[in-house]
């Protein structure tokens, strides 16, 4: 593809984004394919001859663009609902064309800086201290493997070297709410699944410091040694929040290394209103933020925040010869030496220039908005007779459930909401996903989505009530909003 | 944005690229600014109010393009050299713009499924048999570190559950010259350091076999279990191909599973030329091969084919609650089962749009192309008496250095290389890297970019010669290419 051809699909591909960026509403949220739609569409193998970009293009709409399910879409509320912005679309656009390989300083010292740079003005808007150094990974999966495999590396001493072969029992406690990839890292780093010891939570989903406790002293009485304690900063299935304070100080007492996983909920430390939620995590030994989440980033940027950088390094660096550069002795960061990854994509660009696009006040705004919105929802919901809220909502996350007053025996509850929620995401303009809370199925509206407004919001509540109504046999009485 | 700043910052950026793309030689290939020069330009904070996208732009091409190392720039000798080809760049900037996050089918059945045909695609291009079920990760780093975490399920019984406390020593064996990613994978996975075996190479950089067989005599004389054999087509310094057929023949006597990192080489089995270094990787139980390294999709996309992708999900599959879905009972594949990551990128989609626009017989030409001009340039070295070459040219890698017959003495040849190394690196014109072998600094020249040309190889030899001459104290001879 020659300058020219690239200006012709390049500025085509352009309307259509700016199509898509408005207007995703076009589109049902949730994709209508059955398994291997797609798939069966497409051949068996690539072509010999190479083919126009405008055909590919046409598969793409046609194929592709029906298997899609809209993240990028203002009726998401699924799971944690998050944003491509245009700023980030853009920067994603040039850090591909620049095709940035940031093992070293010298193999891209823009990449290697800008994330330093760019990770000081999030950590600095999110109220933490200096002695935060910031380090970019893909995902949060990857942030929290690295905090505990530095918390490993302290833990167990020579472990590096030698590992874990013909060591004592290791635990890692965490909520049993916590993130499924506290199990995953453990279950990576050899410590075993069972090293995993899910504390229990209050009836507000939040961990228990009582039982933390307990547990450490039975573990000790044991000979388990403690790797790490992670707690959370807005839990994956209700946005509950671990009480991090009380935690940090008894890693403190113990000498325990504690990772906050705030993955989803950090960035709303930017406002002032939401400080206590955060209250005590400045004592932790390290902290995960996804700015792909919940700040407008394209996925994927996951910012990982640690106060001993220096024992991640040491657990990873590792430097071949063909990658010692004279740059070394000069003090200069390579992202090598901060993970198991060797390449690092340029993903700071997207951060730097969504920060500076939207400025700390809109951004501020936005999450403020969100989170309105959010309590809007919840109120609702109280207030509706045929629906019930099951946690708090701390964030912009809803956890409830329909419990229709007639029509539905409560055996049949679980039944019920999960044809309501299929029936609710088969509308095409909103789609929700749902947990198990206490043995139920529960329901949940998460909201994130840039464009997600007030209207978004009712209509997601209304298809919630008309469908309810409708599968409980009744009349759909007119929603009074 | 609006739809209409999009549009207008949009077909701007789509110019910049376009001239980027056809003409990154305006740029020095090599960053020419200090270590902390972009750091230092930068405001220490993120700005409150939000900033015009005109703006963000002139401070990236005022700031940032100086500090970028040019990887997309056809003079990037480097490492192994890399392109975000035309087609490549226009599916990242779609892909950012969807947003698309595949950790389950229902999440994004586009990615999930054409991740799945493209991954076929590309097997079937290099020749594996349908054995191979492929996934998509970041980085080969990424990729090998799977192959060894299901290695060890395999070799150590109920390690997912219990983990390798109290267990006996393990080994994973590989070349002295395999990647460092082995290493960290060992560390992560807490076999530790240690347990990396570097079985000595020959004279032309090859993992001798008797040595391997020996190692493992002897580790099973003293009790160690193997977990895994890793073979290298095309190492990292002199691309090197480990005798793959002789290890798998050891690896299946012994019961061992066998990695093979052909990560950056491994595309040119699509050259029937070229089978002779693949005999015997279809006996591997586990593949990587890079398509963001030499085949013109940009960074990052690794493929990751496997044998025994069950043991891959038994080790890494988990699923909680919330990600619990009606699917899941129709045998749909949901990516998170496959690996660490919970989070998935589309990036399918670039490898589907290379794929189409260029074609499988424009690639194979574009690899024996970048290969024929290797050989030219080993040629070039192996003529001068001043140069000498220390390694073979097995795919597009030539490993030289300078030896000047009069001026230098031989105790000064590598401090004389590594001032040679950064006077050509200094023109702008040629970036290459270097190595050490047999404990001599070693210059390599890596072919990789779309856009080299017979020109640019010349004018980097050009450049070796002269700084050569000139560094020698001695006159400039004219080339006489």
């Amino acid at each position: 593809m020659d300058r020219s051809e690239f200006r012709h699909h390049g500025h085509a591909l352009v309307d259509w984004i700016a199509d898509y960026l408005a207007g995703s509403e076009r589109y049902p949220v949730l994709a209508r394919v059955a398994p291997g739609e797609l798939r069966d569409a497409l051949p068996a193998t690539a072509p010999e001859r190479g083919e126009s970009f405008d055909v590919i293009f046409r598969d793409f709409e046609r194929l592709v663009v029906p298997a899609l399910t809209h993240w990028n879409h203002p009726g998401f509320f699924g799971y944690f609902a998050i944003t491509a912005s245009a700023s980030g679309v853009l920067a994603e656009f040039l850090s591909a064309a620049l095709n940035q390989q940031a093992m070293l300083w010298r193999t891209s010292p823009a990449a290697t800086e800008l994330e330093s740079v760019t990770l000081d003005w999030l950590r600095s808007l999110l109220g933490l201290p200096p002695t935060f150094e910031g380090v970019i990974y893909d995902t949060a999966s990857i942030s929290t493997l690295h905090a505990l495999a530095a918390a490993r590396e302290v833990a167990v001493p020579g472990v590096r070297e030698a590992g874990l072969s013909g060591r004592g029992r290791l635990c890692i406690y965490c909520s049993e709410h916590a993130h499924s990839s506290v199990d995953k890292a453990a279950i990576l780093l050899g410590l075993g699944h069972q090293a995993v010891r899910p504390v229990p939570g209050d009836d507000r989903f939040q961990l228990r410091v009582d039982a933390l406790r307990s547990a450490l002293d039975r573990d000790a009485a044991d000979g388990v040694t403690p790797v790490a304690v992670v707690a959370t900063i807005g839990t994956t299935a209700t946005t509950s929040v671990d009480p991090v304070a009380d935690i940090a100080a008894v890693c403190r007492d113990r000498g325990i290394w504690l990772h906050v996983d705030a993955a989803y909920a950090g960035v709303t430390a930017m406002l002032p209103g939401q400080r206590a939620h955060f209250a005590g995590w400045d004592l932790a030994d390290s902290i995960v933020v996804n700015p792909h989440k919940w700040l407008f980033v394209p996925f994927d940027l996951s910012a990982f925040y640690c106060r001993r950088m220096d024992v991640v390094r040491r657990t990873f660096a590792l430097a071949p010869d063909f990658l010692q550069t004279p740059e070394a002795s000069r003090g200069v960061k390579n992202l090598m030496d901060t993970g198991i990854q060797l390449g690092r994509r340029f993903r700071a660009l997207k951060l730097w220039m969504v920060l500076r696009h939207f400025g700390a006040e809109r951004i501020r705004e936005t999450l403020a908005r969100h989170m309105s919105l959010a309590r809007r929802f919840a109120e609702w919901v109280d207030a509706d007779p045929d629906f019930e809220r099951v946690a708090p909502v701390p964030f912009s996350v809803v956890c409830f459930r329909a419990r229709p007053s007639r029509g539905v025996a409560p055996a049949e509850l679980d039944a019920f909401n999960e044809r309501l929620l299929d029936a609710v995401n088969a509308s095409g303009d909103a789609f929700l996903s749902h947990t198990r809370l206490n043995d139920r199925f529960v329901l949940r509206l998460a909201i994130g989505h840039l464009r997600t407004s007030d209207e978004h919001v009712s209509r997601a509540w209304e298809l919630l009530r008309e469908h309810a109504a409708s599968l409980a046999g009744r009349a759909h009485q007119p929603s009074p909003l």
